[in-house]
């Protein structure tokens, strides 16, 4: 799209919809089962972030080749329509018929929303999926979302994250006490049950709080995002692994309403688009991510693993915490019984052969 | 599909194809980019062993449901139209457009066909996806496949399987001597350099030969496949990892003809459909392994990892055979270059933060 047409088309928001929908009348059946619909989808990721905000672009582009152009959804970076974490409100509110974001983003209006990307020590992307389609995670978090009149669709995986940038070492738990950290949602709440203090600051401010010392530490993704953001010039040891985001899961979000009119064939496209476009984003990251790790390694950036002292705090913590919210939110109570069940079959089967499989590949290949 | 309507399609094999191809003239563009297709897909699994076997049947159904049912395939179970192992030589041949399959099956013809699905010590599932994907795997692959006529697209994953039934503990390399094992493939070429004896038995014969003692051990999938063959009856120790399949992916293959035939919005929801049913079948699995695991242990089955120095003595042995293969198959060396490559990519960022996840996460939710 030229910026001549996006402009004309930012400005004719109240135009999108089914815009065959008049002349369906004289129509073939088949016509009436793949109308022409045009859609925008508000991003939470600027350009910048290629891989997160390539996430909205797949899947529109595999909804474009898989209508024959019939359902064109056009996207737009953070802060073109709303800013990036108001998309949810603006798909709620019917400003725009989608949005791809990351679900946990509205953790402060209700915790229940973080279940859909992920919960500190949650499930592995591989968890998620599976918990989502099969073991009733859908069913239950698009009733809480439909109070929203959000639908949600799987969308994008970032895979297991990185712990963070630290000016220091962590060495017990103690270490964590008066540190200001960028960490935000749950995990800020973890964190600050152990005495640090979390900082919420936007992606793009990030390295410049670093550099002040305005901030102690900071978590963004992993190698291949945080190197774009320039952590690796002003911080020394980084971090791992990040267990706040085990697999952390975006999704594209559609305002109920619109969901609800859209014809048989492209809500089924819709699901398939989101669902392959959640394995480019894993694929993506999992080819993007070793290189940048090579880069920074070679860079001089020191790897550390949180100590197994560090760990166990942070996940006592983290199950008070859990307990605590579900005696005040009925809502996130109810997605948590189901959530951490599943999650403990999900290991009992992981830790036999997976986990074996993984450690010793691991050993044998870089060895 | 009645039996009726089965036995008459099965019989009307020659008029698959274009369906609406007759009046397509008289249609509207729609029409033209989107045709009435009706193919057949042979699949290489009885339908007793429901998710392997489902994949094929998940493929079609969101076919169908993405194009309105105007692209229906019907789905044969193996030796409906041909055996199970002849599937993809059906697909070349143009017999039938569609066969879902594992591609390592066809490893007797060239060793290449392996990189498919999976080698010993290769990918787990992420990894298959992300080689495949965005490591130059899939377009290594289809110029491979294509001197048989076949395209091929992702369709199923099993996850990590397990290293199979034993009736003896195998505590040392020198205890696989000797030992007369249903095991195929490059993973039986491996244990043949370990003295192992590996046979070929079909699925569906497995258990009798291990209950008569014309085996000594045989290796199939995981535990919610391998209880339904009822190997806990017969076999007492159930070893793991599965180091031979640590992703094993399944594909849906089609004839290059008839692929090319394909207008281009449907060449797109194949894709999408196989995807998708790569996630829903690793999904699937992830949901029904972890209680199927537990009915197993309940029962008396005895789990036992492959001790360090079994598994140090298998990745020797396949690391020789694969400089083997590559020194006298110019196909084979071409793939592994890529293939390994990437992997030795993939674990040295894997064993950063996703391993050690998942390793913390297993010790503490299971204590």
């Amino acid at each position: 799209m030229t910026d001549l047409k996006r402009r004309r088309f930012l400005k004719g928001a109240g135009t999108a919809g089914l815009a065959g929908a008049a002349a369906a009348v004289a129509s073939p059946a088949i016509a009436q089962s793949m109308p022409d619909i045009k859609w925008r989808l508000t991003s939470s990721f600027p350009k910048s972030l290629d891989t997160l905000y390539g996430g909205g672009e797949q899947m529109a582009k595999y909804v474009n080749e898989m209508t024959d152009g019939k359902f064109q959804i056009s996207v737009f970076a953070a802060g073109e329509i709303v800013p990036g974490l108001q998309a949810m409100d603006a798909v709620s509110a019917g400003t725009v018929e989608m949005c791809h974001t990351a679900p946990y983003y509205y953790f402060g209006k209700d915790e229940t929303w973080a279940f859909g990307s992920c919960l500190p020590f949650g499930f592995n992307a591989r968890g998620q999926n599976s918990w989502w389609h099969e073991g009733g995670g859908e069913k239950l978090l698009n009733e809480f979302y439909g109070k929203s009149k959000i639908y949600g669709i799987p969308a994008g995986n970032t895979g297991a994250q990185m712990g963070g940038w630290f000016n220091k070492e962590i060495k017990t738990p103690a270490d964590l006490k008066g540190v200001k950290m960028r960490i935000g949602g749950f995990a800020g709440r973890v964190m600050e049950k152990l005495g640090l203090v979390p900082q919420q600051i936007a992606g793009g401010e990030i390295y410049q709080a670093l550099e002040k010392g305005t901030i102690d530490a900071a978590e963004w993704v992993g190698p291949y995002d945080d190197e774009k953001l320039g952590f690796q010039k002003v911080t020394k040891y980084y971090y791992y692994p990040g267990w706040w985001e085990g697999g952390p899961q975006l999704q594209a979000f559609t305002n109920l309403d619109k969901w609800n009119e859209l014809p048989k064939a492209y809500k089924a496209i819709l699901q398939s688009a989101g669902q392959r476009t959640n394995d480019w984003m894993l694929s993506a990251y999992d080819n993007k991510n070793p290189p940048a790790l090579r880069r920074l390694l070679a860079g001089g950036t020191q790897l550390r693993p949180f100590p197994p002292e560090v760990m166990a705090a942070c996940y006592k913590a983290s199950q008070e915490l859990f307990a605590e919210t579900s005696a005040k939110n009925e809502n996130f109570k109810k997605v948590y019984e189901s959530y951490s069940a599943y999650q403990k079959d999900q290991y009992l089967w992981w830790q036999v052969t997976e986990l074996t499989f993984d450690a010793f590949m691991a050993s044998q290949i870089n060895k």
